[in-house]
């Protein structure tokens, strides 16, 4: 068995952000060498999120009105986790409708996806360093 | 390390559905001859889940006028990612609530379940052939 | 390839609580000596959740209030599942939202976690035993 790890960084200048990964998910893959396996894909932090759909701008723009419908930011007060100073309690939970991480098939040495998917960081509480973990395992 | 790797189809007559495929999965196991790992089962399209919960046809209904509910179909002009042509705005954010993946442990052979435990696709929209990967890791 | 199976038991004593499983999941690491590859940490019943996210008791009753206006308990007659006899048809929804499983890397022997990352058994549906599936595939 082989297995393989890489961090992808972000600083996202945005309180919310959705960004495109398949390429930087793509590139770990043909590094680690694997052909056939598993790739795990989290967040590393529990107000982000890694999920799989479409790469259009305005579905993105959806879920950020949803997710706000759902889970409001404002007013602060609302929730009983920013009595700890701080303001993210919504994006603790936008984070739970969007997932926590993806795990994807590796088959001949490529992601086993359809023809529309592809991979997304949820970003709901930014402007800091913030990162993904990739884990390759398999052979 | 033996790795196995099986699609199944569906095409659904109604927008949306939910399918009870765990036989199908027990084939792919069985056609596998892995004993202990993991098996991915994920929906390929981005407007489908797979997921698991109970077998009771009041408890789909009841999922089915939720998610109506949280992502209405209706109004169309709801969504922006509707101004791309599509209808399907809604199914994007169904998809997120139930998910797009179930991770299953092989243990002696067997899908390591809880009692009630059965795999379901979901489909929220339907009417044209779509599919879902099976993919088994172990040995 | 080694694998590891264990079962946590869990018996609440209310109807709705959340449960910190991590010291749980890493002694079930240590005894099976896996130093790479996966662990998958899924609720064997289909009105239970595993999830990461903070060790943040307002987070938590953040959390319960939420599920319980996305979903709420009572009326009871307000889930077709709930004709069938049982009482628990929000329970089936509100461990959607927040999951069945999670899946973690396991890294020089250590589960690969960002600084705040922490595992949860989220029990909608409770005062009976119910139990939590940890399996751990790698070498």
């Amino acid at each position: 068995m082989k297995s393989y790890r890489e961090e992808l960084w972000f600083d996202v200048p945005t309180r919310r952000a959705f960004i495109h990964i398949t390429p930087h998910v793509q590139e770990c893959l043909e590094k680690s060498g694997i052909r056939e396996g598993l790739i795990l894909i989290n967040a590393m932090h529990i107000t982000a999120s890694v999920f799989i759909n479409d790469n259009e701008p305005g579905l993105h723009q959806d879920y950020d009105a949803w997710l706000e419908d759902l889970a409001p930011h404002e007013p602060i007060s609302r929730y009983r986790h920013n009595l700890t100073g701080e303001d993210n309690g919504d994006a603790h939970l936008k984070r739970q409708v969007m997932g926590r991480e993806v795990v994807v098939a590796v088959t001949d040495g490529r992601m086993d996806f359809g023809p529309w998917e592809r991979i997304f960081y949820g970003e709901f509480d930014g402007r800091r360093k913030k990162r993904v973990l990739v884990k390759i395992v398999g052979e």
